[in-house]
Formats: C-alpha cells, sequence, structure tokens
C-alpha cells in the first residue's frame, strides 16, 4: 500500500509535518513516519514553535495531536496553505466540523480527515461485529482494562454495542434470548441499548476487548487485543497514504480501509 | 429476516421439500424446517421415495443432503419443475456446473445453490480474515478438533490460509516477518501458500478455528466455535429464504449473505 | 489409573451397579461403565425395580443418581451390606451426613463419596484459582452459559469466587484495585465476597468458566469448558475406582484427585 | 505475605543489595524494590563497583542479575559474609551447584535461590499443567511470541510438555489418541516427548502460552500472557522475601511458593 500522495518530496517521500511533535502521542507519531519508507519527517511543531515551519519545510500532510483549544486555528493554517490533516486531536461537534466544511469548500483538493479512534483492529472489530450480529440470535461484549481506568463499560465497548444494536434493529433481529430469573446484581452486565457489556478491571491487562456471538451450536468470538499505546500508529500512517485521496471532510478511519 | 420467496404456501409459510430426509444431516434439516415459522415442511423424500411427491406437494425449495451418484438427477427434476434447490450434496466439479447452468438457462426464473460450507460462522470467519489480512505483517491460522479426524490440517483450515494468501497478493503485503533459525521439525506448522497453519487434535473438541493477526502493538483474534452438527441448520435456512431472490447457479452461501 | 477396590470379580473387572438407570444421567453412567475395561456393570436398579439386585449380582460399588427423597434408603442399604457408594443426588445437608457418618461407623470398611460436582475440569479449574489467586493483584470470573439457564451467575461462577476470597483472605492479599468512579450498572459484574463475577448468556454455548489473574506486566487465564452432559462421567469413575482406598465418609471429589 | 527475613533494617525493612544493577533486568529489579513497602534498596553494585558495598550498606539480601563469569565469584562473596542471594544469572551445570553446595555447608544459616524462570504466571501454568495432565486423555501446548524470536519452539513450551510427560508417564497415562493420516508437513506441531507443541509468531505478541487439555466432552486451558518485561520482578521480589526461610541450595522459585 504505498503512498498515493501526489506532490512528492525528494526521493519520492511524502514530506510530513506533526503538531503536538513533544507530545506523548506525537512522538509516537514521529518515531513512525520517521521509520516509513514512503514518509519524510520535515516539520516537528510544538506550542512554542513557528507553524510557519509547515509551509517553509514543505509539508504536504500534518499529524495533529493536540488540544481542543488549538487544533482549530492549526486547521485554518493547513487547509489555508493547501496542507493535508490526519487530526487525533479530540473535541470536535457539529459546528466544528461544518466549519471545517465550509473552509474546504474554498480548497477543494485538500482533506481533512478527523478520526476518534486510529486503532485499525479496534475498527475492524466494531465493523465485523455489526456485519455478523444479524446472522445470530445472540451477542455480548467483554472489555478487559488495566485497574486503574476510570469508566466502565469502556468508550470503545458502548460504541461497539451501539453499532451492534443498530446492525441488528436494521436487520430486524429478534430480542436476543435470556432466561435469567433468578441472581446476583450485576451478573449480566450493563445494558447497552439491549447489548449486554462486561467491563473487567485486571492488572497487567492493557486495553482488550471481545464480542461473542452464538447460534444454534456454534459461536464467533472477534477480539482486539492491544498491548502497546504504540499501536495507533498503523492507523495514523495509513490515514497520512490515504489523503490525498480523499480531499474534503472525512470523519472515522473506517472510510480509508477497503473493508467491502 | 423474513421469507421472500414469492409463491407461499397457504398461512404465507414457503413450502419446502428435503430430498434424503432420512439421513443424518437430512434428518436435522427437516427439525429445523418444521422448527421454522416461515417454512412448512411439506415433503420428505429418500432412496426409495417417489420423488413426484415435491410436485404433489407444492414445495416450491428442496434441500438436497443426499450422495453424488443422484444429486444431479435430483436437479434435473427440480429444475425441470421450476422448483428452487438448495444443495449440500458434495461432488459438484466444473462440469456438472456448467450442465447446470445450461439446465438453469431453460427455467430462467429457477434457483440453484450448491454450497460446500453450510456453517454462517466458517464463512464469516473465513471473510473476516480475507479482509482484516492486509492491514496486518502477520497471520497464522490454528484449528481443533477431534482426534478422530483423519486430515491435518482440516479442509477449513486450508481454505482460509488460501483466501488470507490471496487478499495479501492482491493488496500487495510484504512476506510475513518470521526470524525462526533454530528449533523442532513442525514447531512452526504446515505451511500453505505462505499462511502458517496448525493442527491440534484434542478429545473434547469438536470443530474450532482461531484466525490471528498482528501488528505494531495489537492482535486481533477471529475464532470460530462448533460445537454440535446441527450448527448448519441456520445456513440452509438461510439458503432457502434466499433462494428465490437468487435465480440461476449460485456456487458458496456467502453470496447470499448481507457482508458489505 | 487401574481400579483398586479389593473384591474384584470375573476377570479382575469391579463390578459396579447403578441406582437410577433408566434416568438421563444414569443412563451416561451405565455406557460409561460398560466402555470401561475395568469395570463391569452387573445391576441396573431404577424406580420399580427391586434393590436387592446389588447384592445378588455382586456388585461391590454402586453409582447413585437417584432422588433426595430415596437416596438415604438406598445408601442404608449399601452400607448395611458392604457396598461401597460414589453418590451425586443432591439434598444432602448437614444432619444427613452426620447420620451417614453413624451407619458408616458401624461398617468400617465401607467407603461412601457424596460429590455435588463431578466435572474434573470444574473441580480443577477452582483448586488452580485458588491456589494462584493470592499471587496476583487482580482476579476476576466469567461464566458462559446456554440462554435458557435461569440464575446469574451460575453456582460453579459463584462457588469459584468463594474460594478465591477464602484464598485471598488466609494468604492476607490486599484488596483488589480497581479505579472505577462512572459508568454504567452492571458493567463491573456481580460482587461475591468481594471477587466480580460477569455471566453471559449465548446461544450456541454450554456451560464454560474462564478465571482470569493479573499482575504486573502478566495474566494467566484458566479456563474449563463443557461441551456435552457426558463430561462428568469420568469424575465418576474416578469415584468408582477410587472409593475402596477411602473407606467412610468423603464430600467432594477434589479428595478423590492427587493435587499436589 | 509480608517479609519473613530475620534482621531487618531499620524500619523494619529487609536491606537489599542489587548486583548487575546498571543492567536492563538489574534496573526493572532496583526500580522494583524501591516500590516495595517492605524492602529497602541499600546498594547498587555493577561492574566498575566495589562489591564491598554490600557489606557495608548492611544488605541482607543480594540480587544477582549479572553473568556466568562473574556470578559465582559473587556468590562466594556473598555466602562467605552470610549475605543471602536471589539469582537469575544463567549457566549453572550441576559442576557448579555441587561447588555452591559446598559453600553452604560452612555458613549454614544462609540462603541460595537459583531460579531459571522468575515468572510465577509461567511456573504456575507448568505446575498446573502437570498436575492436569494425567486426568486427561489429550494435552497440546501453544506458544505464541514476537516474529523477532528464533528459536521454535519457545524454552518454555518445551519444559513445560517434558513435565506434561513425565507427570503421564508417572501417571501411567495411555498415548495421546491422534488419528491423523494424511495431511501436510508440519501441522500437527513438533513432537516434544509425544507431546505436541505449536509455536506461533505474530508482530503484537510479546510471550503468551496455552496448555489445551482435553477428556470427554471438556476441555480445560491454562494461559499465560506476559506482556511487559518488568513480569519477572514480583518473583524476585517472592525470592527476596522467602529467601531466610530457605538456607542452603534452592533450585527452582516455585519451592518458595505454597502450591499445594
Amino acid at each position: 500500500m504505498g503512498a498515493s500522495v501526489a506532490n512528492d518530496g525528494p526521493g519520492g517521500k511524502v514530506p510530513v509535518g506533526v503538531l503536538g511533535a513533544r507530545g506523548k502521542v506525537g512522538t509516537e507519531v514521529c518515531k513512525a513516519v520517521e521509520a516509513a519508507d514512503d514518509l519524510e519527517l520535515v516539520a516537528q511543531v510544538d506550542q512554542d514553535d513557528e507553524i510557519d515551519a509547515l509551509v517553509t519545510s514543505g509539508a504536504r500532510v500534518v499529524v495533529d495531536f493536540t488540544h481542543p483549544d488549538v487544533v482549530m486555528d492549526n486547521l485554518e493554517f493547513c487547509i489555508d496553505h493547501g496542507i493535508h490533516a490526519v487530526v487525533g486531536t479530540t473535541g470536535f461537534d457539529e459546528g466544528r466540523l461544518e466549519t471545517l466544511r465550509g473552509w474546504l469548500g474554498c480548497s477543494p483538493g485538500t482533506g481533512v480527515l478527523i478520526a476518534p479512534n486510529f486503532s485499525i483492529g479496534a475498527i475492524l472489530m466494531m465493523r465485523f461485529a455489526a456485519v455478523a450480529a444479524p446472522f445470530y440470535e445472540s451477542v455480548e461484549v467483554v472489555e478487559l482494562h488495566h485497574p486503574t481506568k476510570a469508566d466502565a463499560p469502556s468508550g470503545t465497548a458502548r460504541r461497539t454495542a451501539e453499532l451492534i444494536a443498530a446492525a441488528r434493529r436494521e436487520a430486524g433481529s429478534a430480542p436476543i434470548p435470556d432466561a435469567t430469573s433468578t441472581g446476583l446484581d450485576g451478573a449480566r452486565g450493563a445494558d447497552v441499548e439491549g447489548i449486554r457489556v462486561h467491563g473487567l478491571r485486571i492488572r497487567g491487562m492493557v486495553a482488550h476487548q471481545e464480542v461473542i456471538l452464538g447460534g444454534v451450536g456454534e459461536t464467533l468470538t472477534i477480539r482486539h487485543d492491544s498491548m502497546d499505546r504504540a499501536s495507533f500508529t498503523p492507523g495514523v500512517l495509513t490515514g497520512v497514504r490515504g489523503i490525498a485521496d480523499h480531499p474534503g471532510l472525512t470523519v472515522g478511519l473506517e472510510h480509508f480501509l477497503d473493508l467491502d
């Protein structure tokens, strides 16, 4: 899957800039760009640096892991200068997306990807779960994380359950069978739109999730194990490599993956 | 997913006939048809019975789990009478498929589904594995069966590996990394077109398979557990319900599943 | 592990009688005894049969899967005649056990095994979980059953959690870490003496349980999958083979297993 | 499990020295000792430091992760000065162990623990596998590691298979059933003393192993996932805390764990 960004830099490599380059995530992104044969890291910009470095360095694509307070200014600058942007910063509501669409309307060849989740494995798990759900009578979600996590269930587990519930509604699936009539509070997990979700907190775990589907005589299990924070970097690079082929605004990395 | 076969019988149920009705598989099919709210079992035909019963009973769809020696005669009869057929009998080569296409050309509204595998879980596992494979550096297949199985690896595991290999070739994936330089014969499993496949034989197991994919810091696992022979019946019913919408010849149940 | 019952029948096989021989469980026990090289099925007794058949047939060991209403009469008869008994019938309270001890005091060479659970896998899982628990900061229990089960969590899961809690108390383990401060009701499962227990109900599942333990950088998982009701028969045969070496009353099959 | 070393330092903490303190492993050990409430890190010694620091600092226990070339000198020094030693350095053969026994004979209160594996999870997995193996007809081992590993199967997997084979021999277990008559080379894994062992190499994996045991209608799975190199430190601390109660030479951390 070679780079398809048109205006390559010297040596055929795509010149990439990183905003938030000294943050925890930005540091990993810089390392991953440097390690990629088809990309070249030409600018590392953080809080006290001049954003003009993106232009003077000739960056064709910018990766932004900064802060909700500054990301809109960053993106306005990028779009103004025709630089594509791959954005992992949070805090985008419909208003902000509308503003971005307006700016992009004036720069039709430029692409901006806003992605709440860059883990390709998590995206595939959610997609496969939603595709499979209508074929099965039963489906539940189990997520396992380190015990310092504050929320239960995890955001990814809730999102997975919502996508499963939507797929089942659309297919007209019957309610999930459950004869439980006696037991202990909480034994059957949390209810997210009719889908049971269970959260485990175990020292030694990082971020793991399992979707279990079952029908007569068989079960299908889709499991994602994330064992290292660096696991999001292949998703970021997929965004960097695909952004020139997706002008305009895209929300969600799944639109860059060939899943059909 | 209600029945979409047009010419329904009394009460709106699709009238279904079973060929090979007293065989091990046919018996399960009969039970499943009888248990389905939208289907009606109107004919059970086996070796010494008159096949005309299919016509006199008004069957709109026939399920055939018989024998390679008789299945072509059965299908000629069905197509002649405009009865759709869902076929799990083995032994179809390109010559037989060509003959079927010829017969169906004269009966354009009739559908025939030839499926080597009616397990929806196995079909989904293979599909998801092939879709996911290009996104990961590594992928291996592990299958687990009862210890009386004669072949290793299983046919499904070989087929899964072939589909993964094809998907990786098409995507131009790099070779799978493997630094093994010393060890014991067989430790790294069998090689199926570059994909490592491992077969376990364990008393108590029925038919299980796991596809493990891995990239930087994360893994994705797709597992199918078949714990009962009855697990193929939902696939047969999916074929019965979908056949009227698929006139002509279809090979493989996956074409009846909405997987995109 | 050959039979160690002293007074073998002809051909060195231990003569075995079954009480409740025509019940669902008794039928499986009869089959398993007949299939065992070192045992001989000499008497099959059910509701309307004469219990004297146990004596006239020369049974040395009796397996009882009957009913709480009749089991005490059965056992009095066996003990009176010096026949060992392996009992899966439920309903034993401390009063009944005391009565049995009294009867056995008058027949010192005779053994009676009362076992609530004959699944060797379940016994090993509970044992290993309790042994491992003091070495780990975190431990949770997940059980998965068919959706027609009425109670959640399962009795085995509750019992497992109690044994884990007891082992941790005895070792003076610190409380299990859990920073959950926000979330949905039930997401963290049921609380059984401080151990979190999660119950899944999935069509296609039979009876499955997983104990997950975790410490810094590692986890240990012990999983038991019971895919067939016949899985209790090896435990029954272990009881039959070991009973002559355990005169007096034994509660729990674990005392017949060499686990140290 | 509080410290049981007798001569505690100020504040009731056991004074601990580390040899090889600046190595990759030693660094982790230092961190773990410092983080432990009941231990105090009093000396960090590496290549160019004076080993006398162990004495002047008042260390009661020394942890040695150094090199086969220097470890015997280190241990002679420790034993001479009555300092207990917990040793992860490799290269101990029977001759070296005999020498250590000789030195310890002259210092009867001093303990030395030589451990090839400090992962408590790996030790428990091997132990449980060997205990369970005689109760099951079938057993196989699957290990999963990163693709830069040179040997397959892993040393731990081979050792596990050997322990299982020994336990089965001792119990007089029948050969493991396997009807495989046709297939691909390597599909059934490597043969380690009659036990099948399968090695997977997957990017994203660290060090994982699964032992799968099966009997009629049920399976038991014991899985160890090591996701971080720091996972050996709890085992080292267990050695430090238990060494004063184990004077003389001990080989293997399992003897410090209460597993019965």
